[in-house]
């Protein structure tokens, strides 16, 4: 790192979501099992997760290219349902059963080691979100799921969707801070990558079931980030030095 | 009203926060009666909030008619303060006294009967600021105070200052609410007709201590506002009919 690392200096945290915070797969795998029973439609629920999950940055791609405006990531999500729908049995489903799915990804679970970790970190830093999630869906994950964030900033507040610059640093305008006060957290090299790019700090967090066992990411060089933990719990241990 | 109240035809609830959450008065005059003790500093520090709070809407005004550029709150209760500072023997103060002055109205308390009311209502509906301070003001204010908002959302975030109508609609928006979904919560009536304007529902909580004791002022007309309570207790009975 260009600079030592200081806790102290770090006033903000800012965390990714989907795979950091919650467990997107077990979750939309849960909820297309429960339509496929509905139905009577057989699938591997888990390559369903999967296949939407690929849908993500396609669609994304789509805001960030210009060639869609501003479009918030509820219906980006329905847009890709309705991609793979016919691949996994599911075309016959109506506009109320597909609303349902999307909804699914507002009651995902977070990981284990989460609340406790986020619950110290608390006692210190302000904690946002910096995620690519609507609004409403951030605000209704956090309830259900007892995420003590003090705001939701990131791409629903400053319409730009991650990794673009705008992202990060008008959530650190928002926050009245230089980035360099902010942290991005994340299992996701490339979006710490980014977060880095524009002077945030940076702490990756290991999420080795985020695409489920065996097919865990490799763990990114000891020095390419501020940080590099395993769990929220020890992200507040080293936090709190 | 031209269409009847429904409670259930309510998703968010978006609250006024100086004079309707939290009592500014008191904290102000607290904060500047242990900066007079320190200096040995006479003065009515009842005045010296009032004084302050009297150059709200002027330095807010600079802002809605464009003759400065967005400006956080926290830098308009600077400017605030250095206008008033001579009138009760301040002008000597340090940057960081003054600092710390400004850092008062992130520490205000809340009235007795707000978190109760908050968190009954926290069980139903999405609870949203949708207040002229800071950002930072409203996070530090929420982690000291205990009020559970599921978002900041408002001025700070969609950078108009209300009564500007964009303050509501782009806040709505933001929630991806109808206006006619959300609810503005606010001890003033100026704040909610601005709200009422463009499609919010509307609840009046009655506050006659904002100004003190004896400066209250008048209940609205019963008609004037979807709902007319005199309390956060009250609101969260008639919001869960």
């Amino acid at each position: 790192m260009a600079t030592p690392f200081d806790p102290h200096a770090v006033q903000a945290l800012n965390f990714d979501v989907f795979g950091t915070v919650v467990d997107w797969r077990t979750g939309i795998a849960r909820a297309g099992r429960g339509m496929g029973r509905k139905h009577g439609i057989a699938a591997d629920w888990e390559a369903f997760a999967d296949a939407w999950r690929g849908q993500y940055q396609p669609q994304l791609e789509k805001v960030r290219s210009g060639s869609l405006g501003w479009t918030p990531l509820d219906t980006l999500h329905r847009l890709g349902l309705n991609a793979i729908a016919a691949d996994f049995g599911l075309e016959g489903l109506s506009d109320a059963e597909r609303e349902a799915l999307v909804r699914a990804w507002h009651k995902l679970d977070p990981w284990p080691d989460v609340v406790a970790g986020l619950d110290r970190l608390h006692e210190r830093y302000l904690l946002a979100t910096l995620s690519n999630g609507s609004l409403p869906l951030l605000a209704h994950m956090a309830k259900r799921a007892g995420l003590p964030w003090d705001a939701i900033l990131g791409p629903p507040v400053v319409k730009h969707y991650k990794p673009q610059p705008e992202a990060y640093r008008l959530s650190a305008e928002l926050l009245e801070l230089e980035p360099a006060a902010c942290m991005l957290v994340a299992a996701h090299p490339s979006d710490l990558e980014a977060a880095q790019a524009v002077g945030f700090r940076t702490a990756y967090v290991h999420r080795p079931r985020e695409y489920g066992a065996g097919r865990g990411a490799p763990w990114p060089r000891g020095d390419a980030f501020d940080l590099v933990c395993e769990s929220f719990e020890e992200l507040a241990d080293r936090m709190a030095d």
